[in-house]
């Protein structure tokens, strides 16, 4: 009789419960859909700021103006971080060419990688190669590619549903491109934008050369999608057509910058703690407003979604606005340093770095009991059509935070348009949907409130919690 | 131990039927996704024709066109389906101001209802009075509102997840809004924009006077969702201020028109027919990207889709183009009486009228055994992240084929912008994504394809096929 009124007392316990979340669910969406500030914040960032390359005067006016919006909100804390990061700028706009006959050209867009150096003054012309791959420079050797443009022509992968795993198959093409070619005596490098859409704009991405000398340095850019069609197209008529660039891009030194944090303090377990973030900087091109301008306005509206919704979180909430994601992950670095430093207990981390489109659900790197605690949670998240919680990437800037004991997580939001903007001069706050963006805050905010809630630990009852 | 060998046939048999499901779905979304007809097919619709408001000539284009692109894809049977339409004009472009003293006025974006009457040729100008709904039109009676503009401002409910529901909770507003109004006296009425976003556009749709006498109706106009915001800030300064607008809309005699038929003969079972549609007229002030050319040009893909995929149909298969579901459903009223008359065996008809973004999954109306059945192929469709298997409403168009026997189905896309773009100006070809667009195609035809395969049987062991 005892087990049997202990069991609906358990029961019972239970059941309240999961009301109780569903009900501050609701109040979190709702006040995301009716009141969010996401929207508004990421307008001021976009349009009244623009592109935040690290280094920038820009990215410097994104750090005062997301610090005193934090402050306006009534935080416990809120702080800068300093870091300093490299600082990259592109100079005057690239100018390209194709070149048929002499005098004969057809102008085509392209946009200097990040990290790459300039061309000579007076740009390079050179005959090119076409490559689907860097890996393919192996077989060609020196004698094929000495003194010519190397053209790295690889589409995204179209039947992959996920776009990031079709990305991921072709970044290493702008990464390390200039490096390899430049082992074969190549003079210049074009890689094919990373957009699954054929369209004008050049995307550019960070670029390494690893550890070649500085005289060894080629320049490297990236080349429109519907120019890399016309491109190749040229050169199966006639391999001896010429391609013409010039950019005036540098880096210059390092220089002081912040990552921008801002928490609310644990009631009962302050010293654990459960970041959120997204990252500050952005490409030059256009305003950054997908890329991660909705990350940040969304980490920020998490901290003022549960305090709008009377949520006293148990364990410390911070939101983390990190610089230099794009060229560096200085931030990412310095806050995992400063953490581990000062011994901190980071129990949860997720990221926002995605887009601002309609959200899907998340990705988990953690345990395979982790992970099942959280798809326990799916009845609280179907009335907001978020199903999808499996085990995936999480993001770059929490990525150093990595250990055996933090969960890390990543917002997937629908990827369908993502690269169409990425890293573009169309990335820009026409792009991005209110609705969709404060959707995605809300899920986040609702995330965080759970596991804030029930904590990381496995063993715990809490993991059995069902709608 | 015979019983033993049984069950093991039957298990492997469900087995091998899973992976090719699989695989056969994955023929198809790879073909959308490299191959794909639909964006070329909108293109031509959205940019070569251009609005196709029932009875105009751009619709007689569009039939003409989708016809002749039946013909080219090899099926069985191509057809045109005659219908008398609405032939409703907008005439010369919509006037509107707010007059705050003689003299004194400021312009507004309006736009005429479908179906409404025109203003008298210099307009109509009055005081206004502005309600949240005509159902508050009865308790100010005719004494406050006679002789003036009645303003019927309800935003849509912004914490609706599914904005369909938000829709669905003001479209009588604007359909029997003038009706309403005219009872008590009113000269004219302007509804605000059906548009969860605030923005400029005036966004029309169908409405209707009723069993009203020509004499007493009065013309009825859509107001932007930030003109609406405007009005109503101005009218709570000053009562008195005065509303303008003109409009020379007109309903001219029925004509002519069709659906446009296409279809693949079942190889086992030709009278137990499938339908898939979409609906071929739009509103006027767009090209109709998003309603319906999407839906049209998706339901030929299905076609396409399932021959290049190697797959023959049990069952007829027939994709039909409805024409005027804007302001009639006579097609789709059409093809029902049509279908009854002949005997006609429909066993499934699934519609897409919901825009072309990114499909979630479908909505059914079903018994509870055949939901359960198509819940039971949600694995095939996890890799595709199609998760939405939910009652539901199905479509306008194929609403008139309910009976006792056949399942209704909707395409469910993300809804979150489809308001944004529906029946407005705004309602153009850039704003669908080519791969959403295509996603939709492919799951529709992923549906279809296991529907022919396991029928609409519920007793069946079938249904309980799981990957």
């Amino acid at each position: 009789m005892k087990r049997i009124f202990l069991l609906l007392s358990i029961a019972i316990t239970f059941q309240i419960s999961a009301q109780t979340d569903a009900e501050n669910l609701k109040k979190i969406y709702d006040n995301s859909l009716t009141n969010g500030m996401s929207y508004k914040w990421l307008d001021y960032l976009s349009n009244d700021i623009g592109g935040r390359l690290s280094g920038s005067l820009n990215a410097e006016k994104a750090v005062e103006y997301t610090k005193s919006e934090f402050e306006k909100l009534g935080l416990d804390n809120v702080w800068l971080q300093p870091v300093m990061v490299p600082r990259w700028v592109r100079g005057a706009p690239e100018f390209a060419y194709i070149e048929t006959s002499p005098g004969k050209t057809t102008s085509v867009n392209v946009c200097a990688l990040g990290g790459s150096v300039a061309t000579p003054s007076g740009g390079v012309k050179a005959n090119l190669i076409e490559v689907a791959t860097y890996k393919d420079l192996e077989a060609l050797g020196e004698a094929k590619i000495k003194g010519k443009i190397v053209f790295i022509n690889r589409p995204m992968q179209a039947d992959l549903i996920n776009t990031f795993d079709a990305y991921g198959g072709c970044s290493s093409e702008r990464y390390s491109g200039a490096r390899e070619a430049a082992k074969y005596g190549a003079v210049g490098v074009i890689v094919r934008s990373l957009n699954l859409r054929l369209d004008d704009y050049p995307h550019t991405g960070s670029m390494s050369y690893g550890d070649l000398p500085n005289s060894q340095r080629i320049p490297s850019a990236a080349i429109s999608t519907n120019d890399a069609e016309l491109l190749s197209g040229m050169l199966a008529l006639d391999k001896n057509i010429k391609f013409y660039f010039s950019q005036s891009c540098k880096q210059l030194e390092d220089v002081l910058s912040y990552n921008v944090i801002g928490e609310i303090t644990g009631s009962e377990f302050p010293n654990e703690i459960i970041v959120v973030g997204g990252h500050l900087d952005s490409w030059d091109l256009g305003d950054g407003s997908h890329d991660d301008g909705a990350g940040v306005v969304q980490s920020m509206d998490v901290l003022r979604l549960l305090k709008e919704s009377g949520i006293r979180p148990k364990r410390t909430i911070r939101a983390v606005l990190f610089m230099n994601e794009e060229n560096g992950l200085r931030g990412g670095r310095k806050y995992a340093e400063v953490a581990k430093n000062k011994g901190e207990n980071h129990i949860f981390a997720l990221e926002s770095d995605s887009g601002g489109f309609t959200p899907r659900g998340f990705s988990f790197q953690s345990s395979e009991a982790m992970l099942a605690k959280v798809q326990s949670w799916r009845p609280l998240f179907k009335p907001y059509l978020i199903h999808y919680f499996e085990a995936g990437y999480s993001g770059a800037d929490i990525g150093p935070l990595k250990n055996d004991n933090i969960v890390l997580a990543g917002l997937r939001p629908d990827s369908q348009r993502y690269f169409d903007h990425h890293h573009a001069a169309n990335d820009t706050f026409e792009h991005v949907n209110k609705r969709e963006l404060e959707l995605g805050a809300a899920s986040m905010t609702a995330l965080i409130y759970l596991i804030d809630k029930y904590g990381t630990d496995t063993i715990s009852n809490d993991s059995e919690l069902k709608d």
